[in-house]
């Protein structure tokens, strides 16, 4: 299943320069945000949606893969050319084709940056939620494709709470509309979620229709310091309890804090301590300041140490704490890797508990930190070259503990190719037989990014 | 397709008096809230899972039909038995499982009352949103295969929003969990929303996990009335657009008032209205104060007559006005079609206009009202008997309109037998051949509702 010389020609025909081919050109789509590392035999950059549905007639008629990429951001090899291929690139299809103040929706093209479309909405008092890491270089269709998640989704849940209506391109070049342009409806089979997050092994976006929400007035940024490490998560049942939902609630444990001391500096008179807890409150301005008296009673009760910013730029200010954490922990250990672990949120005592002992007997550092508020942990493990075959083993200790406290191993990265493997030890023979059955339906020849998401 | 005497006997040996087969006691199940009548071979009591999953097994050595049943308020025939078979009803499934209130989500058997689960929740100062008409006496079940709305869909959503998995049985005795336990999951193909509206053709539901969240601390409701009726859309368009989200907007046309005349006789000094709108207001004290400012700041600019009730007793006896609508309306005639069509928003008063003109061009009395928040129009043809052949082209020419406006022919009830011949007028080929295979693919053998929801 590579590209033959026909296909080149047609597909030369069809993009004239859009169509690379030459190894310099080839290379930067040949890499992710994981390590992998695989080379497609060309790649396509289309501009419109004919052209995609173009390129899938003729991967079908010579039937090569087909792998779909955005801004290639992803963790897990969901964008790579595993078994080579044709890499279709979204990022000249970028336009945000029509915003319907009256829907309160908008209607993008798949390349369009998470960031951007953001920036656009603020001017019309609008608010797109979800917001990964990588949002300001991101696109929407990557995001749609793994399901992406981020600190807001504790109060505003995940990108498949904002997707109305997809247009799919599948192989073979049939275009589906998935459910209705209205804001509900319930004639058709609800086929939209099934594609998002399906990681492009279902069929290629076209169009994206999003629900957008008002923009929240105010914004009022915690940061709170814990003497021990768990006391941060009990502090945080015990708030969503009273009824209190942050727009974020992130976690930072004792090893991430290692990495982070330098920008903790002005903070250490906190008195010693071992985790912190970034809680956000969002809403109108009375709402966020009755919620602000509400949370800091508590604390105040508790006697945690905590700082507060109120305005737009100290509040970003001290979000970088919380963005610096990625790049940081590589002082921790040369090799790092990466999962997005989420657990239900009593689980998340326990499972930090295990990680401390796991660090403790193998010697490697584990950093945990992340989405807290709803369950989903970052869980790194920072090592040098020669142990790589300890962290394999210490790997699979934590996937297995995840799924003992009834979690799973991908709360918004998705399986991609590096998690492969893992899939079934989380799913049951009948969950993977009806994803493979699925996946038959809409791809009968597999030619759309083979070797991802689905075991073997 | 029809139950034999093997097939009746191992029924009995597994429910004992739970199975139903004497005339008298199937007559309750041979019926919904339409006007469609199937008898079924037997009824189905199931206590626990374990018997679904026999039954089913059952059902696909002897293929017989299987049709799902919850409390029987579906308008559309969905739980009706279309080529006789065996009718499960879930009435004594109807046990709250697991109230987890660290996760705010509740797992619950598909019988338990929409009403009573949130009455139960309260108590927990917990809320769950979706409000078809019939919660007092829906279930969960029937709601989530239906994948019901209600006038709180604007601001909370539908269904879809609040289910975060199930398990599902199949035909065969198969068990499917779809998606993961935690708030947060990328692992699977999501399959769950593929089940909410399913109408009982994919799978019968054995556990549902909801999401739950704070109950709101204030409501405040606002009657108003609109000297034009269009001036209603107009209106609720305007406030959207400033960022106020109203838990509930509902609308009431002219032709629906002159069956509330009663009901509205305390406020006919309102100067002479021709629609109503109830906008209700939820959130916290601040919030809805605020909101309340913003929201009678325009309402007088606008010369608009409201009332507005700030007491949970008011509040519910405002309410009793719309709810009494469905039953008053049998005043403008002796028969009543009723369909649940959606718009975007935008498209309202134009939709409205035209079924003014039909109303004149046919002399038949033609109501609107309902969820305009979400453009969801409960229209509803009030005729006589005699008027029956004129009534089906105007039913057909209003959902000509509807497509051509690009609406949905239903928002929030389903389609049914009812509506199954006008699927395809919404669906294309493709979407439709889907579907087609989406249902072989769960129910190869075609033995769950059959000739339901999906056209021949």
């Amino acid at each position: 299943m590579r590209l033959n010389k026909e296909a080149f020609r047609e597909l030369k025909l069809l993009l004239g320069d859009r169509l690379l081919t030459r190894k310099e050109d080839l290379f930067p789509y040949s890499f992710d945000a994981s390590s992998l590392f695989f080379f497609p035999d060309g790649v396509a950059l289309p501009e419109r949606k004919e052209e995609v549905i173009e390129i899938l007639r003729i991967a079908d008629y010579y039937e090569f893969p087909i792998v779909a990429r955005g801004c290639g951001t992803a963790t897990t090899g969901s964008p790579l050319p595993i078994t080579g291929g044709l890499v279709v690139s979204f990022t000249r299809m970028n336009k945000i084709l029509e915003l319907n103040l009256e829907e309160r929706t908008v209607r993008v093209e798949p390349g369009v940056i998470n960031g951007e479309l953001k920036a656009y909405l603020k001017r019309y008092g609008l608010f797109y939620p979800p917001d990964p890491a990588s949002y300001a270089f991101s696109s929407i269709g990557g995001n749609v494709a793994t399901g992406a998640g981020g600190p807001r989704g504790l109060k505003y849940g995940t990108t498949k709470d904002y997707v109305l209506s997809l247009e799919v391109a599948l192989p073979g070049g049939k275009v589906l509309k998935t459910g209705p342009q209205t804001l509900k409806g319930v004639v058709p089979y609800n086929l939209t979620p099934l594609f998002v997050g399906s990681e492009g092994t279902l069929g290629l976006f076209l169009e994206i229709l999003l629900k957008v929400i008002p923009l929240p007035e105010k914004r009022r940024l915690y940061l709170i310091f814990f003497p021990e490490e768990v006391l941060a998560f009990h502090f945080l049942t015990e708030i969503l309890k009273m009824g209190l939902t942050p727009a974020s609630a992130e976690f930072v444990d004792k090893t991430t804090l290692q990495a982070l001391r330098e920008k903790l500096e002005p903070y250490k008179d906190k008195a010693p301590f071992s985790s912190l807890l970034f809680i956000e409150l969002d809403g109108s301005f009375e709402e966020v300041l009755k919620d602000s008296q509400r949370f800091e009673r508590i604390l105040k009760e508790r006697k945690y140490p905590f700082i507060l910013a109120d305005e737009e730029e100290e509040i970003e200010r001290l979000w970088e704490i919380r963005r610096a954490i990625s790049p940081l922990l590589k002082k921790l250990g040369a090799k790092k890797i990466a999962d997005d672990i989420t657990l239900p949120r009593r689980a998340l005592s326990e499972f930090l508990k295990f990680l401390r002992d796991l660090e403790k007997a193998s010697g490697i550092s584990i950093s945990a930190f992340g989405h807290a508020g709803d369950g989903n942990l970052h869980v790194n493990l920072l090592f040098e070259e020669e142990k790589k075959d300890i962290v394999r083993s210490l790997r699979e200790q934590i996937f297995k503990k995840v799924l003992e406290l009834c979690g799973t191993i991908s709360g918004e990265h998705g399986v991609g190719y590096l998690k492969r493997p893992f899939v079934i030890w989380e799913l049951d023979p009948l969950q993977i037989e009806i994803m493979k059955k699925l996946k038959s339906l809409f791809d009968p020849k597999g030619i759309l990014n083979p070797q991802i998401k689905l075991p073997d």
